[in-house]
This record gives C-alpha cells, sequence and structure tokens, in this order.
C-alpha cells in the first residue's frame, strides 16, 4: 500500500476534543465498561518541538486512550494555547476531532498529502515516534492524524 | 459487556459529514488506494420512519462506505432537512460526526442511555434494521450512532 498517499488504509484512532478529561473519562469508562485510563501530559515544547501553523507553540495536552478493538479511542483536554485542539474546542465545542492512521516516512506523506489537497496544521514528537495533523476539511471532510513509531 | 450500558466497547464505524458525496469518495478512494463505493440513498420516510428530535422528517442522505478493518469509514450528503447531518454541517461545516457501535434491544439501550447523559436526536430504519443517534456532546464529547441489525 505505500504506493497510496497514505500508504494504509487502516484507522488506527478516533479523538475527541474535551473540556474536562477526568470527567470525559469517567462518562466512557461507565458507557463502555472499561477501566478508566491513566491521564498523560504530552512533553513540553523543548521535547515536543510543538509547531502549530508552523510555528513553535508552548500549547500542551491533556491526553487519555481507551483501547476499543482495532481503534483506540483518544480524549484530549487542551492545555494553553495556540493549537490545533484548543480552537476546535473554542470554534465548535466537545467535538470528535481527527481519526488516525500509522504511516512510514512522516515527512515525505506529508509532503504527498499536500499535493492531495491536505495541509499540515500542527506537528509534534513524543517518546519513540512524532505526530502531525493534517487539514483535509475542504476536500476530505476531517483533520487526519500521521502517527510514526520509531 | 450486555450489563453496560452500551453492551459493547467495539467502535465499528465513523462517519463524516460532506457537502458533495461523489467529491469527497474521488478523494478519500485516491488516498487510501481503495476502489470507489456505490452511493446509496437512504429511503423515503415511508419507509425509513425517520424522526428527529421525535418528529417525522422528509430528511434523507446519500452515504458511502469504505471498509477500513473493523472500522467502516462513512461520509454523508444530507438531502433534504431537518435532520442531524443538514444541522452539524450548517453549523459546523464538513466534518467528522459520530461514532457507531453495534447494539442489540435498541430502544433499551436508548433508554439506558437517557440515563448516562446521552438523547436520542434521530431514529430511522433501513432495510434489515434501525439506527438512533443519541448526542453526548455535552458529557461525552461526540454523537453516538446505536446501528441494530435484525
Amino acid at each position: 500500500m505505500t504506493s497510496t498517499p497514505l500508504g494504509t488504509a487502516i484507522v488506527t484512532q478516533v479523538a475527541i476534543v474535551v473540556k474536562d478529561i477526568e470527567a470525559a473519562i469517567a462518562a466512557w469508562s461507565t458507557l463502555l465498561g472499561v477501566p478508566q485510563p491513566n491521564v498523560i501530559v504530552t512533553d513540553t515544547v523543548d521535547q515536543a518541538h510543538t509547531e502549530y501553523k508552523g510555528r513553535s507553540t508552548p500549547a500542551r495536552a491533556k491526553l487519555a486512550f481507551f483501547p476499543l478493538g482495532q481503534v483506540t479511542l483518544e480524549l484530549i483536554e487542551p492545555l494553553g494555547e495556540p493549537s490545533t485542539w484548543n480552537d476546535q474546542l473554542v470554534a465548535h465545542g466537545q467535538s470528535l476531532h481527527h481519526i488516525a492512521f500509522q504511516v512510514k516516512g512522516m515527512q515525505a506523506r506529508v509532503d504527498e498529502l499536500t499535493e492531495h489537497g491536505m495541509h499540515l496544521v500542527q506537528r509534534g514528537d513524543y517518546t519513540g515516534g512524532r505526530y502531525a495533523y493534517v487539514d483535509g476539511q475542504e476536500r476530505f471532510g476531517a483533520v487526519v492524524e500521521l502517527l510514526e513509531n520509531d
């Protein structure tokens, strides 16, 4: 599948931006009948090298992950700004934020997706990998997250 | 898992509302490297018994489904109004609309989810089954679709 722009057709994550992650974790945990996951806080900008709209940003987020089979449900509470997480929460309220795919060769993927009408809005590193959000709202109707683990 | 409010913890569908389903199908098909699915039009209200906010509605939608492993990516172009599909498109533009779960015992699930802060916004029938959208935006950050096949 590496000859396609994305290189995969398997969705691995669906994410929601929320105002209060602890409250959302409790609600989803009860709904799904699964244990409450731990809250993870994204790294500070010196470690995560977070960029939003091409500029370094101190924005962070609290994250929680529910494994639901092939797909992980991710909850995201924005901390600080500017970020795609915070902008969406302000503009649209609590809402689905992105679907994610695992990729190989992040920069090449981002470049190729640009040719298909998706543009990079935010990127950053985490322990063992990196992410990029590409905005495909106009052509695809959604933001897509690319995840690359080393 | 039937003792939990939802009765399942497996996401089976992620859906996006779009303005032009043919254009969105072409874009996603290229992105994912998969064949273009057919467009399905939902049944008329006399067959689908579509209700939105407790009232019968003539609203319909064009649908297309991409099988992406455990999860199906659904594209939805609203036809007519009022519907949850059209309201979201007008209010928020093209965007992720819901995540779906397969359930058994639709009415009992809807009643139980109401107790957990999700309220029924739209329901209808399709050949071989029925659906309900329950709005959990305030507590869960997303609309959830329940699907029940006979």
